[in-house]
């Protein structure tokens, strides 16, 4: 592809010498073939170097580089080129005869499934889906139009996924939430009957998994992006477009909002509400509700200045602990010079 | 199902009109054929507007509702109920001509075998047992009756479960443990050889791992229950009647005993002895082990009421320091003006 | 076979009487034909009781048993015998005819393909690898020789493993790498179009997840060995001989050295450096780049010397409180009588 080509369908303006364009990279290791794009600034630098053919990049910098395509969001920009280069993963197209397809189950036309896959009764897969191989899919699930299912992801029965949602290999959508009740020694299960909906352009990642509701729903709003080893209990609500980074658990009932930023490794217990907007810092522990537009971190977590602070003391502990001392015994020797109340002299 | 006949399943005492009863829900989404249950007196303000034709309930509470079904055990008996109505997951029987099973393998009546299955020589399982999609049963494994696995569930050789067993999706038992002797730069896989015994009734969450042993026996007791993502390291040991919550590790060889409670994320280092009736909050670190009957959370843990003294008191940190140093002032100040023993001034 | 056999094949020397020997177990299990091990002198007590038939011992504790294997590692050479008598996992070989193997895929002689596995069009896999049930085989993969994947193993496209690696079940390599640009309300796929590049020797554990590269390679350097449900994300590099234990997570661009050891649940976050040699305790979080050869602790991570001291006084924050303020006090009664600056004695 020409790069005046790219740039007319990017809506972007040519500047400097056309060639052809067979790739896309980033600045340091792009070849005098492949674009790249310069976002942030802290990369500038690179672009003296740079071998790339062409960079996507900002007005301001235009005068940096042999070929620009001058863009507003050069990274958005720069995302859309490489989906005019990007493979499909999928190279097969129709329904395998090694999968199992239930009588009762309906897929629409243009639907594509791998081998050794599994439709059991009552499912519904809209067109344009592709379950690669090992899918299961459960009695009554209904699969929207234009899902990827890579391999081994698993969907429990009456799960629901909305449009073009993405699921990797190894999802696990509507196992049974985690529901006992003590009876004498031991624990009795409560039944999960509940199921699992998920909206429209949500992206699920690698062996996550997700719990149906034990009564209702568990719900995942659209546009919102989960990522590897998550784990969401039974119940648990979440907003749109919100994120949540790997290996993050949510326990039953919770409720996030829309905008939540969740980072990775985070817990948030049960039965709370965290308000649009949120953001978790990574590895923190969330055990009381967040109103919208809060920023924490820690475990239990901290308003974020107050975490700031509180962390870079931490280290002066010992130093705290021995001035404190110090300060004590000074004291003592001030009393007993002066009003003799006597001081923690024995402390060790 | 009349609420007249349920009440008499149950053993509870129908108080009220009697109605036809279609599920279960709960008090805020049950409709007016379904019963629902009053088991938190917290949610006692939703009877007045709940719309559910009956409610599981307690004898204090039986004057609040038009249909009532007394139960000495409402949550109990509305955990039958739901069983009552719950639809199964599994709605194939028999052995599916798509799965391998090995001709040395052993398969009792009443076993169901879903499609692309593999059943190894040597591996026996017991009438009831349920294997869905996926499922790999390693050379001479033993899986007890009424056990059910979800698809993909992978038992590794030897592993032997009990009764009733549920594992669900993902589910990785018998996997090698993670033992390495260091030789010369590198690193020298110590064979895992021993095998993963697990007790009856015991369920385990979507995704979660646990590794077989080096030499001897992992040991997971009956009535033990794992959320999704824990991982369990080789030769570990876990009494009865455990609950370990989502994304838990235990390191290898650690010891845990009957009624232990591990909350989310929790993370236990290997040979530690961690005693009955112990209760772990979320994200706690164990470096060390526990007596019987301890409470602790933080990382690394802390005795219960002692961690909550010190999370109260992280947040004024800053204020503790800024009213030492003033402390510190005022004390050099009054030494300056006694015995000149000097103080601190120069601290930043 | 003979413990003089062993003897010789481990090219150790043989202390006491001979005897047969048909397997090995652990001192406190072994029977009177079975062969055990003293590496860590913490057991030597366990030698007077033990019935092992033989015991693998240094030139030191000799004289402790009556048939010794007098060894310089008695560690590694126990590993070995462990392997002498390991009874091979996959009992299959040749090629299932429930397996999918595209006709533009290439299968080296001496491969192994266990019934239900996918393999796609332009795959490669060298002599001597074993791919058990379910396992997915992804386009232009590229599995060197000697290599096990358990089952349920995904690779996806354009993955490369070296030799010999091991693929715990369920292991997902090639996943898309979680990247987005806000775009509007809602959040644009950054498509994900690098690959993983796995050395030699290289273990990883079930349910593990490596993200492909946006651009570029995700890298993992030979020798490497990686636990249960750990997560790495896309770009990632890991240099050789390193070990990462369970639920151990890296976010994106990180790249970390030789001989680099993250112990169980250790988050790393996006676009540090962590130099060769270097050790991070269980749980910590590391936000910031380490040199070579750093040993650091903690959420946010300290220097290791400094962590043993944090940790240590936290249990005392109460009472260092409690002293601050009784100082406070004194310190405010004394300038009273004295020059009058006063103190927060209204403190709560």
């Amino acid at each position: 592809m020409k790069a005046s080509d790219l740039a007319a369908q990017l809506g972007a303006k040519l500047h400097g010498e056309d060639l052809e364009i067979t790739g896309c990279n980033t600045l340091e290791e792009a070849g005098p073939n492949e674009v790249s794009f310069l976002a942030n600034p802290k990369y500038t630098k690179h672009l003296a170097s740079t071998k790339a053919g062409a960079v996507i990049i900002d007005r301001e910098h235009a005068d940096h580089h042999r070929t620009c395509l001058i863009s507003e969001s050069p990274y958005l920009d720069f995302a859309k080129t490489v989906r005019l280069f990007a493979e499909p993963e999928a190279t097969l197209s129709g329904v395998s005869r090694s999968a199992f397809i239930h009588e009762q189950a309906s897929l629409a036309d243009g639907v594509t499934i791998y081998p050794h896959v599994t439709v059991s009764a009552g499912a519904r897969i809209e067109p344009g889906s592709v379950l690669f191989s090992g899918v299961y899919v459960g009695e009554n699930c209904h699969i929207g139009p234009g899902c990827t299912l890579y391999p081994n992801v698993c969907l429990m029965s009456k799960t629901v996924l909305g449009r073009n949602c993405i699921l990797h290999a190894g999802v696990v959508v509507g196992s049974d939430g985690f529901g006992f009740a003590q009876q004498g020694a031991g624990l009795e299960k409560i039944p999960q009957i509940g199921r699992v909906v998920i909206g429209d352009d949500v992206e699920i990642g690698a062996n996550s998994t997700i719990d149906r509701a034990a009564l209702g729903e568990t719900r995942i709003g659209s546009g919102t992006k989960i990522d590897n080893l998550v784990q969401i209990g039974h119940n648990v609500h979440i907003g749109e477009n919100s994120i949540l980074v790997a290996q993050v658990g949510i326990a039953g009932s919770s409720r996030l909002g829309k905008n939540v930023i969740l980072a990775g490794q985070v817990g948030v217990a049960g039965h709370l509400e965290i308000g649009d907007n949120c953001r978790v810092g990574a590895q923190s522990g969330i055990s009381k509700s967040l109103k919208p537009n809060t920023d924490v971190t820690g475990s239990p977590a901290l308003e974020q200045s107050t975490f700031l602070r509180v962390v870079a003391l931490l280290p002066k502990l010992p130093d705290i602990y021995k001035r404190l001392k110090k300060v004590e015994a000074a004291v003592a020797t001030l009393t007993r010079g002066g009003k003799g109340q006597g001081g923690p002299e024995n402390e060790p």
